[in-house]
């Protein structure tokens, strides 16, 4: 049994984790930090958990972490981890890292973006990128995971195959995203997320390369590619709670049948237990992958213009954070990967 | 293991079967039936499964169910059970009937209503109504189930403790529910539930008396009763898909304080895994149960009125269909209630 | 030309008030106040306005109102009327109220429910409660309208024609209402309205007698009943922007059927503009009512338990506040009671 | 006072262009078809109009228009303007199509697309591409408009400006919209837009350039352009009843600061009543465009990619339908543009 402990269970990332985790039959969660809730019941943070679930939320505490947990998530803002995860990790725990501190291994990158000191060179090496579809040797010999973002992951997933092929332009890829509002966060309830201000909305937000996430997915597919590549990406918000669709449109390097492209992303994904490619003239919806871990990718091409347009969809609270998040543990423990993660999407 | 099969797995409260029964640890699940999706892979049936899983949806038979399964879930249209139930069982197979086929135990009330003629009175005594909290040593030994409905489920559990403790007025029980649009089925695609029709409005339905759960509410009130239980059920239609409120206004039989009220109910449910009853001055969401077994129940004390509000909330789907025919079939199985039902409500 | 002045314009009322005067073809919108923006353009506080509307959002300044406007609509939080009225009225000024304060008039119920000081016994007087289906004449005379709230509106018209009649048990009333989040206002953004908590929800608040619309409610029907009515009211939260259902149910003090009953209603309402009885087996969807100022009721017998059920649906920014505070605009102001309020519901 | 008829009034943008002419000062609706609710009132058809409305719905009948009808506006499917447009015109009504009947002037570029012979030679060139902000003149002068598409108008008017004035790379145009479920009609309540199936979803539709709208968007920019201008366009559905966010990426063809982009577009539109363009910094909601007849566009430069990013949101069944539609037949009698479209957007 692997003794796991969540620090920000109140959030909606630490929520999903502690709502997966207790169901997932080699794992007892045994520490759940919440600085909000501190003192109560797990279920007055978490108002789907029974009354009678015994856990209480507590202040963060390392001794504690350490004498209690083999496996730390933490789900924090950032900065976080770049301060707590190496002395965690320097005490033999295995740290899962939720937010963006690990991610990004250009210093330089980080700060320009996250407007922020990075994390210690140190740190970072340490840090695997944990998507499994790509670098899951890794994360296997991983003791810290820097835990993929919800909008990288669905990017990097869609676009991969196309990529690592050099089937298309790499100075040409387009990205539009639409994620649900429980992507902004559970503390954040400001103005524009209350909910007659959003509710029958769609709206756009980090316009023309501001979004953080940018340079994670830069960074990603560059490795893929072996040269820097450069994308535009527009993240957009729609009125659900969850979800993740990413449309990505990008020039073909060479001529190719929406039969060969589907079945090249089928062919690159064929082992992946997570990634559910959709037959020719099938396209992802969100709501076909709430609540489970499953990307679901769908594609086709325009001769007219020859582009290719590849559409993903994820729970974005799932295969976007916690979901992976497990993935990833299951994999550092040498468990059977999809073990605790076999669910297929609630519907409807 | 269990051999489980589902005869109209591509409804709604079918899909939610495959779902859970997919992750259920005792379960196989060897058949899935369906007349529209017959030859297809599951996943085109119910787009949250991968198009890796192996089922293939067959059209109902008999001879499969029989050479196939130990258990069979039945989630037909009403006429179903009525036809088939008896002969399953009688070839030695479990059968747990979702519809309305079986619930009515009057012959003459279940013609009034639904304006059909009623399953055999034998048929009718060999099924047992599978209400756990109120009729588990009947399930444990029964080989026929008939399920609860949602509306019932919601509304019998939250007046069962005041009905049996003698606490209320037995002719001034008024109860108003609420629902998503997921219980009016799968095949129901009319215009009254095109997504524009529906969306940003309530409306009402069953106005004074229409609805056909309203005969199932009270049998089950009246034998908690020892005598006729009649009520007044409106039951309302929201721009959700799963969830179900209910709330049920009751005239104190004798004066309470709301603490006594909570009280009675928390210990009436003491022992109870799927009951959660909210500590005073807490009341339920639908959000709070989705995607989990639990029904949870909250009440308060009006001494202005002499009244008393209790209030319910279930997933419709789960506690209101394929979530307690499960806890029903770990039952007639001698299997722990809760296995494969322990997850917590999906949140947000 | 009528020159009107909005106090509170950023809120949801203020801000349905601005929409619909600026299409009234005898106002002039010449003062918009709003603390939060002051400074800025109308458009920022509201970005259903183009840019280009010249208006400037101004802080509160009686001197400003009463060199400016002929009518204000005081759209602000409890407190401000009890404050300001008086002076703005005896100055000149018609003062049309959305808040609570001048709608009850004993002073020790405001207190008991409102936990704050009433307003004053002379400004209680002066104050019409704005009812026009009810209060037409008194109306037209007022210079001061305690307009009501969107949860009394509908369910005061719900009942008024069988409480007139007498043709009900006053004793047993229970009332269930559903509300649009806008109900709860634009600057309380706070946890429970967040967008992912409160999407594909519905939940229960003020529960057993507990919230502030109870006394206006059992006010009103006692001056229609002629004696104390006392009532049972529960509202919920449901995931829409906008809209009131309300259903009341009722024990009927004589037979009745439903042609019967749904023809009393018309005849009751059969000269309202703004009341839009339904046809026998019609009943109303909060849909069919949003961006109009109707109000939508239908009704039926249930023969079984001698109990009535009367729905009624409004737009709760509308007909249940900025579209009736206009109608007694009208009224003050002699035109036609429909002037800029004829348009249709939108739908979808 | 223009007398005008509606034919197809059941349908969204049938009834979106009743609700509209209803408050219209200009104009007396005096004949409303629909074949569906022949025989039965307006309120039938359309729930937001109240039953005391004295229109009755007609089956189309030719000569009816002409005795009754100064303009007529068709909101029919495809095929019924190509068939009965010409006739109404020669015998001297003014007629304005919605369908896409009269939209592409090549009738071989129609027949590729829609799959179905084109409207005759004579009566395309009679027919008017009806988008004011860049066709008013000739629509002053038409007999016959061809209403513009709801994701075209958006595609357009937030493409004009950068077109126009040679700032962007005609073959590098991306174009990614987000539509309401609306846009998909009322008579077409399949599986796919049942409640249940659409809610909480996010999927898209039309990819890899399949939908009917990309060669009306092509035709209207290359006019502009003065060269053939082909893009991709990929439409999602979001669940939403009206709304379309229209998001552009595009290559700039010279070096441009945000601020110069935004200014260029704010004067390109500047005597364009209808045409809210957003200051630096913000960007459009379709919440914010619900209920009027305004277009919002925001704007930004991606210095890093050298792109720029255009976003525009309309309501679909206003600006992208009926309210355009109106907007042509002001125009057309020499009112003023604005007339009875001035209404600001219903927020929230």
């Amino acid at each position: 049994m692997i003794n796991a402990g969540i620090v920000g269970v109140s959030g909606y990332g630490g929520g999903e984790l502690a709502r997966l985790l207790s169901i997932h039959p080699n794992v007892k969660l045994t520490y759940v930090a919440s600085g909000t809730y501190k003192g109560q019941k797990l279920a007055a943070a978490l108002p789907g958990f029974p009354q009678k679930n015994p856990l209480i939320c507590e202040e963060y505490d390392e001794e504690t972490v350490i004498s209690r947990c083999d496996v730390v998530f933490l789900a924090q803002e950032t900065g976080f981890a770049a301060k707590h995860a190496a002395s965690l990790a320097d005490r033999g725990k295995k740290v899962i890292d939720l937010s963006a501190d690990l991610r990004i291994k250009d210093q330089a990158v980080y700060t320009q973006w996250y407007k922020a000191e990075a994390s210690s060179r140190d740190l970072l090496k340490r840090a695997v990128y944990g998507l499994p579809e790509l670098h899951r040797e890794e994360i296997r010999e991983a003791q810290i995971i820097a835990n993929p973002g919800c909008y990288p992951t669905s990017a990097i997933l869609a676009l991969a195959p196309v990529i690592a092929s050099k089937s298309v332009e790499l100075d040409r890829i387009v990205i539009s995203s639409m994620s649900g509002v429980s992507g902004a966060g559970r503390s954040k309830h400001t103005l524009q997320y209350h909910f007659p201000e959003l509710n029958e909305s769609a709206t756009v937000y980090g316009v023309a390369g501001q979004h953080r996430h940018t340079p994670e997915i830069e960074q990603a597919l560059s490795i893929l590619a072996g040269e820097q590549v450069i994308i535009s990406f527009t993240p957009h918000l729609i009125p659900v709670s969850r979800g993740i669709l990413t449309t990505v449109v990008v020039d073909l390097a060479r001529d190719m049948t929406t039969r060969e492209l589907v079945g090249a992303i089928a062919e690159f994904y064929e082992k992946e237990p997570f990634v559910n490619v959709l037959p020719e003239g099938s396209f992802p919806a969100t709501k076909h992958t709430l609540g489970s871990n499953f990307v679901h990718i769908g594609a086709a091409v325009d001769p007219r213009t020859g582009r290719a347009t590849i559409v993903s969809a994820e729970d974005n609270l799932i295969k976007g954070a916690a979901g992976q998040a497990i993935q990833n543990m299951n994999l550092m423990y040498g468990h059977a990967e999809e073990t605790g993660l076999t669910m297929a999407g609630m519907f409807p």
